[in-house]
C-alpha cells in the first residue's frame, strides 16, 4: 500500500481545504497573497514582521529590465501565439544557479554560519577560503551595480523596522567587513544575498529560496508579455540578434 | 536602426527604476508585492479596491491539492536534484488550454459582452449558441466540484465589499441564468469563470490572464516542492505509475 | 482497478523489450536509429522507401541558423551552467504554432482531401477559400525564401525516388497551382508543407508531426550548444538585446 | 561592434548552407540523419564507424517503459491540446543529474583516465577513492536491472565490431574490475557509463553528451504521445497519483 502523504490541500464536491483551513471561509477575502503563501510553505500564519520581510523579498526579484528571462519569454511568445504560459515557463528556467543560485548559495553558507560561536573568525576564514581557492563567494558582486547594489542596504533596512530579530543580516555584514578585509577591495553584498539573509530571518530554508525568485519573476514576465502583446518585439529580436551573428564558413581542407 | 522600446524598467550602476519610480527609494517596503505587480502591469499604482481584488485573484488558484501541476513538479524535482527551477517551469506548463483557457476565454467573451446594449438577450444567445454547437462554454462546469464550485460566489461577495462597479459579475452572473434555461439544467460558474470576471473588473485583459494563474500557481509550488524535500515523494510517484500500467505484447503475424 | 494499458515498451531486471523486441538482442546494432523511430512510432519496421522518406524528414528541419531555438537555448544554457538539457528543452518550446503548426495543419488540410474524389475542384475550393477569409494557408509562404522553398522540391523528389505512392505529394502540388491561380501570384509549398506531405506519404499522422520536429531540432540544438561552450555567446546576446531596448518613461501626470 | 560568429549554418533567399554545404543539393537525400547530426556537431562527415557508433547510442536512450520522462509528457500533453511541444519540453527535463548527469560524469572521469600512463593504477584509485568517501560511482550500479545492465556488453561489441579503437571501453572495463575490487561485490557498468565511452570513441565531448540524450528520448517521447493521443492516459494517471495521497491535517495547537 502506497504510503504517500501531503498535508497541503484537500478537496471534495463542495469544499477545499488547505492546510486545516477551509479556502472559501477562513481563506478567501481575509488573507492577502503573501500571508497565504507562507501559510502554505510553512503551515501557520506569518505575523506581521515575517509578512512584511516576505513581501519585500517578493518584490525585490520582480524585474530588472531585458534580462535574459524576459528576452527568453518574448521569443518564446512569439513562437507560441495564445499559449503564455509556454513563454513564461521558459523565461522562468533563466532564474537558474548564475542568477538565483547564489542566493541559495548563500543562504546555505549563512545557515552553516549561525551555528558557529565566534561569528568573527567563521566569517574571516570563510572570506581567506574563497579569496585562497578563487571561489565565487555567493552573494556578493554584482556584474552592473558598482561599487554597491543599491537594494541591499533598503533591504536590510526594511527587515529591521518591521522587526526581526537580525542574526542572518548581522552575520552577513560581518562577512562583508571580512570580505573586503581578505580581498583588499569591497565587495557589493548583492541583492541575492541580502535577500538570502532576509528569508532566513523569517524561516525560509534555502532549498526553496529560488522558488520564490521564480513566483517573483513570473510577477515580472507577466508586465513583460503584456507589452509583448502590445509592442510586438519578438520578432525584432530575433532578427536583431540574427543579424548580429557573422557565418564563418570551415576552411577548404 | 532598432526601434525596440520598453516602458518597463531601465538600470544604471546604482540605482533601478521600474515605470519612472526609483526601486530602493520609492517602492521597496512601501508598497506590497500586489500593489507592484498591478504597477508594473498597468503602469500605475491600483486603488485599494484594485488591490484587494488582485490579491484574492491570487490567491484564489495558488492550490488545488495533487493537480498534474503538483506531479510534474515533484517528478522534474526527483531528476534534477538541486535545480528547483526545472521543476517548477515544467509543473507550470499545466496552467494550459485545459485550466487556465478557460479563464481566458472567459475573459474574452465577458469583454465582448459588456460592449452589447441587451445584456440579456445576448446571454441567451450565447447560451444557446454553445448549447446547439455542443461546445464547452468556458468559465462553467466543475470536473469535481457539484453542484456548485464553492470559490465563485465568495469571489463575487470579495469584490463587491471591495467596491467594484460590478457590471462583468453581473454579466457573468446573468450568463449563469441563461445557461441554466438553456441546457435545461444547472451549470455552475467554476472560478476560472469567476475570476475572469473579476480581473476585467479591475482593467486586467484576457490575454495575460494565464500570466497571473502562472505567478499565482508557481507560489503553490512552492509548497509543494518544500514537502516534496521533506517526504521524497517523486521516486514513489514514479514506481506507481509504472506498476499500474499494464504492457501489451504485440500479438503474433 | 486501473485499465493503464501500453504497447510500447516492458522491462526485468535482465532485459528490455520494445514492442515485442528485445532491445539487447533484436534491435542494437541489427537496426538504425530512424527505423527504430518508425518502430517505436507504429510498431513495425518500416520499409527501406519508410525509412528514406522519415530519415529526410528529420534531416530537414535540424537547423536553419540563428533562429529564436537557437537563441533562446543559448541564453538558457548561459543560465544554467551544467544543466543543458533545460537549454534544449526551452529551445525546443519554439516548435510551436507559427514554426511546426503549419506542418500539422498543412498535414490535417491533406489528410482531408486525401479523401475527397476530385482532387482538383477540391483543391480550388481551399485555395479560393481561405483566400476569401484572408486565412494563412497552413504549408504555403516564407518570410526568409523568395520566390520559393529550395528545400520543397528536393523532399519532392527524394521522397519520388526512394518509391511512395506518391498522392500526398501530387495533392500538395496541384494545390499549389490552384493557390498560385487564386491568389493571382505565386505562394511557395514551404518545407513544413512538403514535410507534412512526405509524412503522410509513409503514414504519420498530424498529432505526431510536430513531435518529430522537436526530435529533429533536438539534434540542431545539439551544434548550437557545443558552439555555445567554445564561444560563449549567451551573455553577449543578452547585453546585445539589452542595449537595443530605449526605455521610455512615463509621461508626469 | 558584436563579434558574435556561428560556423553552424547560414541561408539566403534561395539556398540554406550548413558547415559550407549546400543543403540542398549536397545533404538532402544523400546522408542520413545520424551522420547529418554528427557533422553538425564536429564539422566533419563520421567514417563508417562513427556513423555505427552515434547511431547506436542515439538508439539505446530512446525509451525505458514509464519513467519519469513519459508520464510527464503524458500529464502536460493532456493540459495542452494541441500543443504536443510543450509536453515533449516538460518530458525532457527529466533528462538531468539524475539520468543523463551519470552519463556527462562517467564521460569526464574517463577523459581524465585517458591521460594516465597507468590506467590499472588508476582505475584502482578512483574506486578506492569513491568508495572511501561513499560517493556514487558515475556509470556504475542501476537500481532496475540486477546484477548487469544488458545494454551495456553489447554495446560494446557492437562498438568493437564496428572498429572503435577501444581506448575508452577498455578503460570503463579496467575500472570495472577494480569496482568489483574494491567494494568486494559486483557493481554492474551501466548503459549510461557504457555511452559514456562509446561517445569518447567517436570524439563526443562530456559537455554534450546529455544534449543526445535528450534527442534519443525526444524520438521516444514521440511514440509515448501517439499512444497518449489514442489512449488518454493523463487523466487516469492525475486520478491514480491524487487518490494515492493521503491528506494529513494538521494538529489542534
Amino acid at each position: 500500500m502506497s504510503e504517500l502523504k501531503t498535508a497541503i490541500a484537500t478537496y471534495d464536491e463542495t469544499s477545499i481545504t488547505w492546510r486545516g483551513k477551509d479556502l472559501v471561509n477562513d481563506l478567501l477575502g481575509k488573507h492577502g497573497f503573501t500571508e497565504i503563501l507562507y501559510f502554505l510553505i510553512t503551515g501557520r500564519m506569518p505575523t506581521a514582521t515575517e509578512t512584511k520581510v516576505m513581501d519585500v523579498c517578493l518584490v525585490t526579484l520582480m524585474e530588472h529590465g531585458m534580462t535574459p528571462h524576459a528576452i527568453v519569454a518574448r521569443l518564446v511568445a512569439d513562437c507560441n501565439p495564445g499559449q503564455v504560459q509556454i513563454a513564461m515557463s521558459a523565461g522562468l528556467t533563466c532564474v537558474g544557479d548564475v542568477f538565483a543560485g547564489t542566493m541559495e548559495g548563500c543562504g546555505r553558507l549563512l545557515e552553516a554560519g549561525l551555528k558557529e560561536v565566534d561569528a568573527q573568525a567563521w566569517c574571516a576564514q570563510v572570506a581567506a577560503d574563497h579569496r585562497s581557492r578563487r571561489k565565487a563567494l555567493p552573494g556578493f558582486g554584482h556584474n552592473l551595480h558598482k561599487p554597491d547594489d543599491p537594494r541591499s542596504p533598503r533591504l536590510f533596512q526594511v527587515a529591521r523596522e518591521a522587526g526581526v530579530e537580525g542574526r542572518a543580516i548581522a552575520l552577513l555584514e560581518t562577512l562583508g567587513g571580512e570580505v573586503d578585509k581578505a580581498y583588499g577591495r569591497h565587495l557589493t553584498i548583492n541583492a541575492t544575498g541580502a535577500l538570502a539573509a532576509l528569508m532566513l530571518e523569517i524561516g525560509i530554508p534555502p532549498a526553496i529560496m529560488r522558488c520564490l525568485a521564480v513566483t517573483s519573476r513570473a510577477a515580472g514576465l507577466t508586465a513583460h508579455l503584456k507589452e509583448e502583446f502590445e509592442t510586438k518585439s519578438g520578432r525584432e529580436i530575433w532578427r536583431l540578434v540574427d543579424e548580429s551573428f557573422a557565418y564563418v564558413a570551415p576552411e577548404e581542407g
